[in-house]
Parts: structure tokens; sequence; C-alpha cells
């Protein structure tokens, strides 16, 4: 029941309406890690760190039950940073530096010990890097789901459809999915992506409004949960991946049942994701937190209808 | 079991990307009775119309139910027209040509026979008018509901509060919710309405992002149906009203959880609404239409989950 995790482990540096984190651990795979370490173990992480990397956040992540041996730590060199600028309405950010650093020239290695890992989430990375992981896995996972941006649409599209083809969820955000399909609907953009790219599971994030799952004629609806405040929505995305994949790697059941509450499963982490700077609220929840955020969720959509 | 519908019954005119509508009828109580004469009879309509109003359209309304005692009908006069242009997103849209016509005077007068009425729901108008209606109620109704806009905001704030003070729920979308509270958190919005504002509930429309219900300190979520087009609008938020007064007209069921039913009743009428331009939709419906369109809000939103 083992779940790979591929991604960027990395720094961040942001500043919100609220204040400014200074350099915090942040990157796709460590979310996404914090977030599936719930609900499975072991997890395997595939990524690359510099020798700036705090071995107190591995050593806490290797608590939660996730190992390393996939990645690459280069002694001499500076993990990827990333600093970015959120506005008033925190739907919008301006990034103001991105220092690939490590991860400009990496290629990743998958080890042995992660052979045979039913699982695959494919965070967001280049899609060169993703596509050599899927190829060096021996036994093709029962479930890979891959998250990917607009950036890669850009400079990367023949790339990115290449892996498309190989996944079974793909994870984008509204504008992404009318990007990759020129869409303006995103019942048309689900269907076309559906029908003719790959996947045969779509998720689409709106971030405060929700997220989406299409799968054949079917569609589902998560609620993001109201807060009084989002602090920071860095790796919300993230973290909801993690949430997702981490309950299918755990309940072992990928029908289009199952997703929808692991949908819910992702949106409940995401909402302890933004209630602090990075990982810093994730750290410290409970299974308590967890269940209890999820009745929440229950309670937010839950009714009673008899059909007229 | 009656219900009484302040609001206007007018022309609009609308250009979307997907075509023009011409001259065709709209104003908000129309909407309303619309939508809610497929779940309660009678209807008594308050409003004013010229003598250019179409008497089809009366006679289709009458056909359902709806009663025009409280409608003043100023045969020399013209009624109110409202000319807009939607752009590409459909969610923005400007005002061309507004003619208040008949509006501008109304002075609304409640017939004896719609004394008693249980359920009153105060469309987008003047608060003057509104407040007008509520003082002529010999009986206080058992529910008020009360729709406005930013307009009214911005010219008549201290009409607006006053009428606040006297009803049960309101409705108003995000960006009004704001502008009347002045906070940018939907959540704090909700509570400074709730607790210093006069309504015990509040309904925040979100259009193709769905509709949040607040009471106390609980919180429901619907969404809006995913669709493939928008293809009009105009009067979405007038029939999700007209759903929602509806089913709590017709269940005299003001609790909580049936206003959260409620919700997803106002929800399925809207998402018929947007399909065609005006009340073309609305028109032709029937309730196995409803009943279906309903299935589908469960399905949308419907999971399984054992809390961990």
């Amino acid at each position: 029941m083992s779940l790979t995790v591929v991604g960027s482990m990395a720094f961040d540096d942001i500043e919100t309406p609220f204040g400014k984190s200074g350099r915090i651990v942040g990157g796709s795979a460590t979310f996404i890690a914090w977030a599936a370490s719930n609900f499975v173990k072991p997890i395997n992480q595939v990524s690359v760190i510099g020798g700036d990397f705090p071995q107190e956040e591995l050593d806490a992540l290797s608590a939660k039950g996730v190992a390393f041996d996939g990645v690459q730590v280069k002694k001499d060199e500076k993990s990827f940073y990333w600093a970015g600028k959120y506005h008033m309405d925190m739907n919008t950010r301006d990034t103001l530096t991105t220092e690939l650093n490590v991860l400009g020239e990496f290629q990743p290695v998958i080890p042995d010990s992660y052979q045979g890992s039913e699982f695959l989430i494919l965070g967001n990375l280049t899609p060169q890097v993703q596509m050599s992981v899927i190829k060096q896995m021996k036994t093709r996972p029962k479930l890979i789901v891959m998250d990917t941006m607009n950036f890669w649409m850009e400079v990367a599209m023949d790339d990115l459809k290449k892996v498309l083809k190989e996944v079974d969820v793909l994870l984008v955000n509204d504008a992404e999915a009318r990007q990759l399909t020129g869409e303006v609907s995103l019942v048309k953009a689900a269907r076309t992506i559906l029908t003719t790219m790959g996947p045969k599971y779509l998720i689409i994030k709106k971030g405060e409004h929700g997220a989406l799952l299409f799968h054949e004629n079917h569609v589902f609806f998560a609620p993001a949960l109201p807060l009084e405040e989002v602090f920071d929505p860095t790796g919300a995305g993230d973290t909801f991946a993690g949430g997702f994949i981490g309950h299918l790697a755990k309940t072992k059941d990928i029908s289009f049942e199952n997703m929808k509450t692991a949908i819910i499963v992702g949106s409940a982490m995401a909402s302890f994701c933004v209630e602090r700077f990075g990982v810093g609220r994730l750290r410290e929840i409970t299974h308590e937190d967890i269940s209890n955020r999820l009745e929440q969720f229950v309670q937010l959509v839950n009714f009673d209808i008899d059909l007229i």
C-alpha cells in the first residue's frame, strides 16, 4: 500500500496582507507528503534538495513515514527557491523571485525500494521529469495522478501532452483547464480532456470556490470550507492533492464513488493548510482535527430532499 | 399557504455572446412568480405595469395560480425597461439603458385578499416600497425574505437598513455582502449581518460558484449545477429566490434544515433559468424536469464518509 510522491522540496518566501513568512520550507512534494502521511505509509518521496534544506524537516517527515531514498541531496548546491506576494483578495499573486537551483538539472532516479508502489502522484514539476518517473516504474501503478500548471502549458505543451496520455487522474485549476483546451466552459473543457487527452478522471480546482471531479458523464462538486481568513494559500492545491491520493491509497479503492470522498478529504486538508504559513498547520494537526473537519464538510453540504 | 411576491414586472433587452433577446418580459417579481408557482398557490403578486405589458404573460402566470389584485396597471404609461450586455465570461454585465417608467412613482397597495399571507418575499426594488408592503400586512407573515442589490446600498442605505430590521432572511450576492459590511471575508460579513442588522438567516449568492446559507454558527453550501453553457444569467438570482421561497411555502417548514433543501430547490430552478433568454425555459418545465434536476444535485454533492 505504498505511495510514491514526485515533486519539489524547496523554500518559499511569502508575503500576504497578513504578514511575511521569511524563508520557509515549501515545495509540491513537501505539502503532498505532509497531507498524505495522515492516511498512508510509507510515502516514497522523489525529489532533489540542496545542502541548505533543513535536516529537521526531513526528520519530521521521516517520523510521519516518509522515505527519502529517492531524494537526491546536492550538498554544494541550493534548494529551489520561490518568493511571491499575494494581493488583498488572496486569489491572485505575483512571483517576485524564482531560483531553480538544484531543480534545473534534476534527473529523478527511482530506487529499487520504491518499485511496486501501487499509487503514484506526480506533483507539479517539469513534464520531462514526470515522464521519466513513469518510465522508471517497472510495474505500472494502480493509479497515476498528475498535477501541473499553466507554466508548463506555455513552455512544454508537447511534453505535457505526452505525460497526460500516461495518467489516470489530472489535477488542474479552472484557468488551466481552459488554457489546455481552449474551451471557456469547464464542462466542455472536461469533456475534451477526458475524451481526447488521456486522463479518465479530471479534477478542476477552483480555490475558495471548491473543486469539481469529472468522469465519463458524471460530475461531483466539493466546496471549500468557508473560512474567516485565508492566511496563506500557498500549497493548498498540493495539500488537496495529498489528501486526495492519501485517502485513495489508504482505502485502495479507486472507484468514482470513493474518489468523491477523497476529494472531500483533500478539501479538508487544504482548509488546514491555508490557516498558517507553509506547512505550519499541517505539522500539528491530529487525526481528531481531521475527523472534526470532515464532519464540518458533511454539515456543509448534507441535505434531505423528497424528490417531488 | 399563500405567498406574497413584491417586485418589478418589466421588459428586458439582453445581449450575450450567444445572441440578442430583443424586448422580452422580465422583472424580479416575474421570475420569482414563475419559479415559485411550481410549488405553491396562490401567489399574490404586488407590482406595477404599464399598458404595454403583454396580456398573454399575465394570462400564462394566471394559469399557474398567480393573482394580480395587487398589480397596478397604468394604461397610459410604460413598464420598467432595462437593457444590458454581458461579457464573454457572463459574470459581468454593462447596463445600457434603464427606464424606470411606471416604477418611478410606485406606491404599492396591498389588497384585502392578500392579507393573512404566511410568506412574503420582497424582490429587488427600492427599500421604501419594500417597507411599505411590510407595514401594510396586518398580520406579520411567518417568514419575510428580502432581496436587494448594490444600487440601493449606494443611494438608499439608511432606508435599506430599516427594512433589514424587519426581515428574517436576506439574499445578497458576495460583492453586496462585502459592500454592506465592509468585510472582505464572507464569513465575517455574515456574522456582522446576522448579529447586528436584523436578519436571522443570510443567503450569499455566488452565481456560478453556488450559494451559502448562514444561520447562527451554521453554514450550508449549495453548488450551482455545472452547465455546458450559461445562455443568459438574467433573472437567475430572482428565480433562485422564487424556488427557495416556493419550497418553504409549500412545506410550511422554516427550520434551518428545510432551508438547506429550499436552497437546493432554488439552485435547481436557477439552473433552468439560465438555459434560455428571460423566462423562456421556466415557462415550459414540468414537475418531472424539476425532479430530475434535483436528482442531479443529489448526485453532484452526495458522498459517503467514515469519519476516521
